[in-house]
């Protein structure tokens, strides 16, 4: 052990596959990797939409948590103190120093994930969200009360999970700004036109990026490039600080793509995709969402879930970062990251 | 400007395309780089093995420097101050608060780049290598030197160039650990099999990869895989602290590939690429350097002279860098990346 052992106590609001894979994780790799950093976890609450919310300050079971929710019951049976009713009064009482913001995605208004970061942020909390809502929404404010809070508020895996995206540009890439960048960021999207590539139908793809857990609650979201659009803007926000409501964003899914065009596309060695493009123009950003067909030596023509983003810069040229297979462990993994981030930041100083 | 300016003084030891590109640079871009930062960079001594050696305390003048060794004509007469005849006495005179090392690659053994950098740790200089050399043969005894001196030694261009590898590893992939590593680190024998593909001969894309100024000062370290074995030795010794001398990498370079063979490949929808592959097994490091055939969607199969690494980690799946193109720019931008580093953790420190 490297250093002294402190505990880190965090709370997730939202437990849909992100959140569960993190806190299974808990038990196993992420346990070391958080020991060898000098640190111990403690879940002390989470609250879900439709299985109750509980709180323990002495820390919530891993495996008890996961076993209720997989047999269909209540958080609440595993709940210690006053009780909670909403989950905005579970983010003001959670005894804990990170709140995880991984609800299910809401692209027009980002909302309640916006609203439930900012209350943390207010409490005195570090946030971390796998959620592009809040990002692409309102990162400048969320960033600026942190500030004013002298507490962290960090994103990376609302853009290509635990794939260094934000971190990479702000960490590695001193003095270049990015001019524009392209990618493939919806990975359920990737998914289904891959498996139409081997002749399978739309529908069943989706199935199995449902049983993955890599597809939005609400399919429609990826299918219609909603999830890519606010990646977008998300990417727009933090790169150039601008804004653009993801409603904005010219936007074509993958809805009307036949296994026809997929099999064209083939036949002339390329692949569809649905791509994301962005390119700053003066104070402006221009976004798009579409299918385009990509010559398959691309970066952004992986195979299967694989994700991808181009980003074409001043001094650096231009430089991409893929995420192969883009499974749910690389979600999970993001909020570790970024959990990490604030533990090194943190060390030395109080909670 | 955020930021009081502070003129940082920087030598280079060696000249060839990467130092004069930086230098270049030094006029346009990277002076605006640099001032976003709030300083002012003054080179004040270049040495050279064939072009003679100029120390000016004041700030030697970019256009005259690449005026010189354009003409063919000796540095040595813009040198002012007490004569200096070798690259040792050099590094230990020179008013510098940064070394940049930028000799070319001697394979088997590092040097002298090796000396170079120690001598400037030992001086206390902060050194910046894009040469794979120092990297590979000595790694942690510079590193262990430069902690001693409180001075960095940075080596981000020694891989892929700008493209971060060393960076990402390191500042965005916290708890991760590396399990093993595949890539295209030659950009000249991408470039080669490349043209290839298109019908060329593997000559006539040498001369294009030389006149790029991307190819290996002897290409033969390319063809032969030496410089992909050396990057791939140092890449075990900054993710695992593993030395493998490079003359111990399994290596096979593309010299008998004939456009036979790469025809057939792109028959089968893949494409003929020179692959490093590193593994971890206990405490010892496997690495090779052999011709492989690559489906067209994977990451390593780029175009023309790109350079990927797919990293295969325990926490976060994998994840691949690519850097697009690979010129020579791409590798100036990595000086400056360290450069800014430097600028960075020095910030309010006293020079």
């Amino acid at each position: 052990m490297r250093h002294a052992s402190r505990t880190v106590r965090v709370a997730l609001v939202g437990f849909g596959n992100v959140g569960r894979t993190f806190v299974a994780h808990l038990q196993g790799s992420y346990h070391d990797a958080l020991r060898r950093e000098g640190v111990a976890l403690r879940v002390t609450g989470i609250a879900t939409r439709r299985h109750g919310i509980a709180i323990d300050p002495r820390g919530l079971d891993a495996r008890s948590v996961l076993r209720q929710v997989k047999a269909g019951r209540s958080l609440a049976e595993l709940h210690r103190g006053p009780s909670c009713a909403t989950s905005r009064r579970f983010i003001e009482t959670v005894p804990a120093d990170v709140l995880f913001e991984v609800t299910t995605l809401d692209p027009r208004r980002g909302e309640p994930a916006t609203t439930h970061v900012r209350t943390a942020l207010k409490r005195g909390l570090h946030v971390i969200t796998a959620n592009k809502g809040p990002v692409a929404h309102a990162l400048p404010s969320l960033r600026a009360l942190a500030r004013r809070r002298n507490r962290l508020f960090l994103h990376e895996g609302s853009v290509l999970d635990g794939t260094p995206v934000f971190n990479l540009v702000e960490r590695c890439l001193p003095g270049v700004r990015v001019l524009s960048f392209r990618g493939t960021l919806n990975g359920t999207t990737s998914l289904v036109l891959s498996r139409m590539e081997d002749g399978r139908s739309a529908r069943e793809a989706l199935r199995e990026a449902q049983r993955l857990g890599i597809a939005e609650a609400d399919p429609i979201l990826d299918v219609d490039g909603w999830d890519a659009a606010v990646k977008g803007c998300a990417l727009a926000q933090a790169l150039w600080g601008i804004r653009v409501p993801p409603s904005r964003v010219l936007r074509t899914g993958i809805g009307r793509i036949t296994r026809g065009d997929v099999r064209r596309a083939a036949r002339s060695g390329e692949c569809l995709r649905l791509v994301v493009r962005g390119a700053r123009v003066g104070r402006r950003a221009r976004l798009s969402v579409r299918p385009e067909r990509i010559p398959l030596a691309d970066p952004l023509a992986g195979h299967e879930g694989d994700s991808a983003l181009v980003l074409t810069t001043d001094l650096a040229g231009e430089i991409a970062v893929v995420e192969r297979g883009g499974t749910i462990d690389q979600t999970a993994y993001a909020l570790l990251s970024d959990l990490l981030t604030i533990v090194r930041s943190t060390r030395g100083a109080k909670r």
